[in-house]
């Protein structure tokens, strides 16, 4: 077994600022390929192409309201004490064809959502209508164009309904339905391979020997990627061994996307980063961030190799920061989730150093006046349970040693 | 085939309040039972009971640094100049349980997560330690505690860590397979026929004869049903035919909850009232909302029972506001899932009814120093183009007849 013969056990030589990191790696990412889904497939799925309508919705004009279809100037000057007699020709049900013209002073008895007879430009309503035998009384005028749903109002042949890049809303699936769409082109979901490393992991569900712990972090990224949009492989553990973990990784190279977990910092043991330069190339390995210093990724095979912290709370704020942007951007998404936002006052002063960005876990007191924030306490990025109890976390930016108690903040919430 | 006999078409005799209405309808929903899902099936489901931990974790103290673990108190003093000597008693890798004690001036080197030797109470970092054959020199202090992560930090024993009723969030997912737990117990999700009505319907996919549209509202439904964390069962359409209708109902009571869209105001032909009425009770007919009037629900089979309107728009909307908390509480979530909310200025008049909630669409335009409001002119709940193009929805409560040009208002943003 080859040692680790460039350890750097005396930490990080150069940590790449966030914004440089994450600009190297977008820059080596382009949406992956297009296929077609279903329409019930479709939520949340990011369009491939934009959607141009191929006809007039709705496609006929049609009655908006249960009533009588008429020429609406006919009605000009009814009254309840002065009826207008119209003679009923008729009676249009909904999803039927009817030859049926309408001329001066002649009505049709017409359903919501039945096709408007030619010549008729108007629904009077049941309720200034009265209906005897073969004619009506109309008690009320009603505007030419009133209650009906005039063809094409909604959408015209050509209008641009939707654009590429964009996230599937439910209104959106409804509009494609209209258009008699049953599939949608959609960006394929980038498939990621997770390998979680350490002699000391068990998965969940076995037991546990002493020196050992749960592997934490191969289900966190399962979680995160799914709420992504990718499709995430966990592919185990791997011990601390250079081959083992080469084999994993050559291995996991079938997804679009690796990422891995631990033994990525500069200890005698953290072979990833060897793994990846001998398998490929790495592009960055530490980031001047906290948690997630020991963040690096390179490339192989033309893909995207993710060398992450193997403290879960570090794993999950490296993903955020790097992993989701590059998943969006292989999805072709046009704008990237963003947490909602809330200001609020600080409690307590944050202590941060130079040049570096802080992600500081938070929690949102709302029984003052305002919204206090309250930086949570503690002993480093092992503690997951700071995470969970957090309401969402504060970004400290690179140019500042930290900020007074007082200060205005904007919190992202989970 | 029965008329509809007490048909009436003069509108709604009465519409019950939104609140009230809503009100109604919680009143009748309880969270269904649970059950037990894997670790990688958990995300965005809700906890059937709280989680409590059964062991510390970390399950031992651990080092949290790759160098030397040694009792921090003999370090006091060291400097580059003034090295203080220990003896190198071996090594400590993680995984690995070693019956190895600390004394005086004793040092091992260890792992980042690797347990900490009996005796020893800190980890000196590699950076300032030198290594001689079997002795190293220490140039800096290090406080006892210092660079250690303990047993029970992140969690002791019989603390609760997540309550009954959270949705499980990704930090949640790594916590519980901190503890070893391969499965969670969640509420069930509940499932929703969706049946569509009108003998002027086609699927999308299919061809169009004149007078006939597609059907948009059950594709709508079952990603509002899917958003919401429900697991739709798209029913098909059917015609405009009593005895149709009922049986698709009584078919669709399989699910735990039914949605029938179309035919359900009062028309001669909307017989999906009466149809929950033969079949059970109808509970509301009529809702003071606009879009969204003819929403009614009613029980059958102990089973809620919702008649949504034809219109697609007024359909999204009945659903936001009424199916969507009953199924949040099907699946005892703790709170509702509410829209972002931004604050902007109204640029035109909305005019509304009073004793009526309005839902209108709105986009949003960043472009000037504060967010500003533009609603959206629409001819109506027929137009799906609408919500596709708005950005939200401003909510005019019943006792106002509109807001003015200039009101600042909150949006509800999609």
């Amino acid at each position: 077994m080859p040692e680790n013969t460039d350890v750097r056990t005396k930490g990080f030589h150069k940590r790449t600022p966030v914004d440089k990191a994450l600009n190297t790696l977008l820059r080596k990412v382009k949406p992956l390929g297009a296929e077609r889904v279903q329409l019930v497939d479709a939520l949340d799925r990011v369009l491939a192409q934009k959607v141009v309508a191929l006809h007039d919705s709705p496609p006929f004009s049609r009655g908006a309201m249960d009533g009588y279809a008429l020429k609406g100037e006919n009605t000009f000057g009814a009254s309840q004490t002065n009826p207008i007699y119209f003679k009923l020709k008729g009676k249009v049900l909904t999803g039927e064809t009817m030859n049926l013209r309408i001329h001066e002073f002649e009505a049709a008895r017409i359903m919501t959502g039945a096709p408007m007879p030619e010549g008729a430009n108007a629904v009077a309503m049941f309720e200034y209508v009265k209906e005897i035998e073969d004619e009506i009384e109309v008690l009320k005028p009603v505007t030419p164009g009133k209650n009906v749903s005039l063809k094409g109002e909604d959408v015209k042949k050509g209008d641009v309904l939707l654009r590429k890049g964009r996230k599937i809303k439910p209104q959106d699936v409804a509009i494609m339905a209209t258009m008699g769409a049953a599939e949608l082109p959609v960006y394929r979901q980038p498939t990621v391979g997770i390998i979680a490393t350490g002699d000391e992991l068990r998965e969940p569900g076995s037991m546990l020997r002493s020196a050992e712990i749960y592997n934490a972090n191969s289900y966190a990224l399962h979680a995160l990627v799914e709420r992504s949009g990718g499709l995430p492989e966990i592919r185990g553990i791997v011990g601390d061994d250079y081959e083992g973990m080469k084999g994993a990784v050559r291995n996991a190279l079938r997804a679009d996307l690796v990422l891995i977990s631990g033994a990525t910092s500069v200890g005698e043991r953290d072979f990833i980063p060897k793994v990846t330069a001998d398998l490929g190339e790495v592009l960055i390995h530490g980031v001047a961030m906290r948690p997630g210093e020991p963040t690096g990724f390179g490339v192989v095979d033309d893909k995207l190799v993710f060398m992450l912290p193997g403290y879960p709370v570090a794993a999950i704020f490296a993903y955020e920061t790097f992993v989701r942007p590059v998943l969006e951007k292989m999805q072709g998404l046009e704008t990237s989730r963003i947490y909602p936002k809330i200001r609020g006052q600080l409690k307590r002063k944050i202590a941060s150093e130079l040049g570096r960005r802080d992600y500081v876990r938070v929690r949102l007191d709302f029984t003052g006046e305002q919204p206090m924030v309250e930086p949570i306490r503690t002993s480093g990025s092992g503690i997951i349970s700071s995470l969970v109890r957090a309401d969402g976390f504060v970004v400290v930016p690179e140019n500042t040693e930290g900020l007074e108690q007082g200060t205005i903040v904007e919190v992202n919430v989970f």
